[in-house]
């Protein structure tokens, strides 16, 4: 598995120090074991590694880390090897090792008093849940690769979902941190000071930085009271302006027990229901757009939770923002409506290749966006079909761009494919939003983010990378 | 008015260029006109400089910058300068010139829709709350220097104010930020994104920096619908375990309608009553600690806070938190409450000298400091008294340490008054806490900062400061 090294690397010494640093647990070189570690989930980057260093504790990372920096060995950090933007895979030179946080999945605390849990970086999310959950809390964040991915992935590349529209994404959950630092030192404040101001936040330069500042170790993340009640919604309405305004007055009507509020195309919602088998559409007419909207609360407003749903659907008639509505009966209908939004990816997948971007614009903006871009697109490059769906509350939709039918895979995302993508990230700047408004920027739109990236945010970017990781060994190529 | 420069300055040119640059409103070498901004509020510091520059927008501010940085002249930001730690006072070299935000001073927009004010740097804090108020809205942060505090030194000093427990300090308020790089680039994030991960949160390198990476020009701030009720109650404690199990059942009881938590002795009350003519005990008997709480609503939540209220009380008393308690029964009592928590820093000033520390522990750790710290220092320190007294909800309490009866104010403070702070500022950071929760380092304090704060954390400041103004000529001798 030893590759050809860096420059100014010292292979031979630094895996023979690694290993007697770590054990045999901790320090992998052996091919077959490392290998399922070299590709990103998706299939669409791989590479190759020194070794697959995992250690066990704080001390450990800070001492491999001074030992990369010793060597001159590039680390490429890993939680759950879930991203969506290959910010977790090696490049092909073999150079670098893989440092797995997921030995260092202890949950040291959960306090129910302050409402927050201290976890490892290698603690899953679902395990968070759980936990939170076995203490009449919870923790606000959730997405499809709950079962995968990690605290510390989570902190790192800023993860959003489907509650940011209330709680924020991760970077608003993060109450104190624990990293080590390019050279080794140990960042530490896990115990959170509601208020500190010796200087700028510290912490948010690893929030989102996606490994290239520095390894997140550990974290003291926010807990809410656990939910005793929700309602989930189902309106179809005839156009994304419509749906905003209907998300303004939720946002007036509902305020802190809006938690979720999600739009789909009919096309999705087709997709959806030839993909699934059973999946039912919970409006007997098709609708131009699908509204899913989720109010929870916690007991004290539990009870008043059914009139005020009740209410907001009943404005939303009078005034003509939806055509059609219906509320989840009970908690398996709740689950079917969210599990039609989440099957949506996988099922627009399955109809062939498409080109996805995961943009933001200014919320407000959003409905304008949609209505300029789908047809554009369409007419630009006939046989394609421009697919939105995803979180408006938040000014975040998914953008597909789905191929002519049957064209060849491999020859049009290389093709036409690209310069799709060019075009609708273009198309966002020009808008004033964001190529990457959740997935993070990784190996996959570096490039873009280099292209396209505001002139003085990139200098501040490079200059903070350059400052703390002079030697460029965090998580090369990735972000900066 | 022209001193001695620094190093490689030139300082006939760069004055010419720069009068030339923003004409004569602009640039002003008065001494008569430049003199009042040369000392801080408190008087505690005094410097000299060049010039008082006062550009009219961005694109000056930008010019000025470069002009700045080609000369080799320092540049101290000032907004209102009404600042705690001298953050805005240049030092006695009369290298620098003042850079003050004040012309810039027009509110953009208010966006009622999106709920956010857009504010250049030199906008008064009480204008941005008649402003948001106009519109049925409210910015959901006040402090004593309202008149005088402009948006621009609220954030770069990040502060706080008695609504951080609920809404958080300014960080958490400004959704978008522009600002002047050292090198004149123009950072324009103003237009906010709910979601943007282009890696880490770029803007927060420039909240709470105190001036020293860029100079904030303007922000785009998070509004709140404006209060439709509020609820101000007063409770007696017999000590601050009991007050920090209120502030739980509180949080637990009442939720986001917990908008204040404030402590105080039974000391600082009775020197507010000999300071203020007229001021009335709100309770009949003295207690050890006195608890101020508010609570708030919006039109939904108006009719069900008297209840609220009341039952919070009733618990407490139930459960033996409080010995007392009352309520105010009209807006002019809540609004008397309010005021003696406001009048203890003068009030407290008036009995003599004092060293007066901003400080933070975890706060479920502040009543056992308190405990300790105490009796510790009137132990140590004979004549002396130590008053604890502000938020305790937030984990920042303002520790003040008087002097002994008669003690001569210049010889007291230089000597035993600055060994009190040491060990304060020791004691504190040994606790995990802070040695600025919410007034900044400044200048007051980057000894103590250098002396205390945590190495990896100081070598994060310093590396981003160093790579952002390589000429260090950003509010030199400030923070870092």
């Amino acid at each position: 598995m030893v590759e050809t090294l860096a420059q100014g690397a010292d292979g031979a010494a630094f895996l023979e120090a690694a290993a007697a640093l770590l054990g045999p647990k901790g320090f992998i070189t052996d091919p077959e074991t490392v290998a399922p570690w070299l590709t990103d989930w998706r299939g669409r980057f791989t590479g190759r590694a020194l070794a697959l260093a995992a250690p066990a504790n704080t001390g450990e990372v800070a001492a491999l880390v001074r030992l990369c920096a010793a060597h001159h060995i590039p680390i490429v950090p890993q939680g759950g090897n879930s991203g969506m933007s290959g910010g977790a895979t090696p490049d092909e030179s073999g150079h670098a090792i893989i440092l797995s946080l997921r030995r260092m999945n202890a949950i040291r605390a959960v306090d129910t008093a302050t409402r927050s849990a201290t976890c490892e970086a290698g603690v899953i999310l679902q395990v968070l849940h759980e936990a939170a959950a076995a203490r009449g809390l919870r923790f606000p964040l959730s997405l499809g690769g709950k079962g995968s991915a990690t605290v510390g992935g989570l902190i790192s590349t800023n993860a959003g979902g489907t509650q940011v529209l209330r709680h924020g994404s991760m970077r608003a959950l993060v109450l104190g941190l624990e990293a080590v630092l390019p050279d080794g030192q140990v960042f530490d404040q896990l115990v959170p000071l509601k208020k500190d101001n010796r200087g700028f936040d510290l912490k948010q330069v690893l929030i989102g930085s996606e490994g290239t500042m520095g390894i997140v170790t550990a974290a003291t993340l926010k807990l809410e009271p656990a939910i005793a009640a929700r309602e989930v919604l189902w309106a179809g309405t005839e156009d994304l302006f419509k749906a905003r305004e209907l998300l303004l007055l939720a946002q007036r009507l509902t305020g802190p027990a809006l938690e979720g509020f999600e739009v789909m195309p009919q096309h999705s919602l087709d997709a959806v229901r030839a993909y699934l088998p059973g999946a039912r559409a919970p409006l007997e007419q098709d609708h131009a757009w699908h509204v899913l909207i989720e109010l929870v609360a916690d007991a004290d407003g539990a009870e008043r939770l059914p009139d005020l749903a009740q209410r907001l659907l009943e404005e939303a008639f009078e005034t003509g923002l939806i055509a059609d509505a219906t509320m989840a009966p009970n908690e398996t209908q709740a689950e079917a409506f969210w599990t039609l939004r989440e099957t949506i990816s996988p099922a627009e997948r399955a109809i062939g290749p498409a080109m996805q971007h995961d943009i933001s614009v200014p919320v407000e903006k959003m409905p304008a966006f949609v209505e300029e871009a789908v047809p554009l697109f369409e007419t630009q490059w006939p046989g394609t079909q421009a697919i939105c769906f995803g979180h408006l509350g938040d000014g975040n939709i998914h953008f597909h761009v789905i191929a002519p039918p049957g064209a060849d895979r491999a020859s049009w995302e290389a093709g036409d494919g690209k310069a799709i993508s060019r075009q609708v990230h273009d198309m966002v700047t020009a808008w004033g939003g964001s190529i990457s408004a959740e997935h993070g920027i990784g190996q996959l739109k570096r490039d873009e983010l280099d292209r396209l990236g505001d002139p003085a945010a990139l200098a501040i970017l490079r200059a903070v990378k350059h400052a703390l990781d002079p030697l460029g060994l965090m998580n090369p190529g990735k972000l900066v």
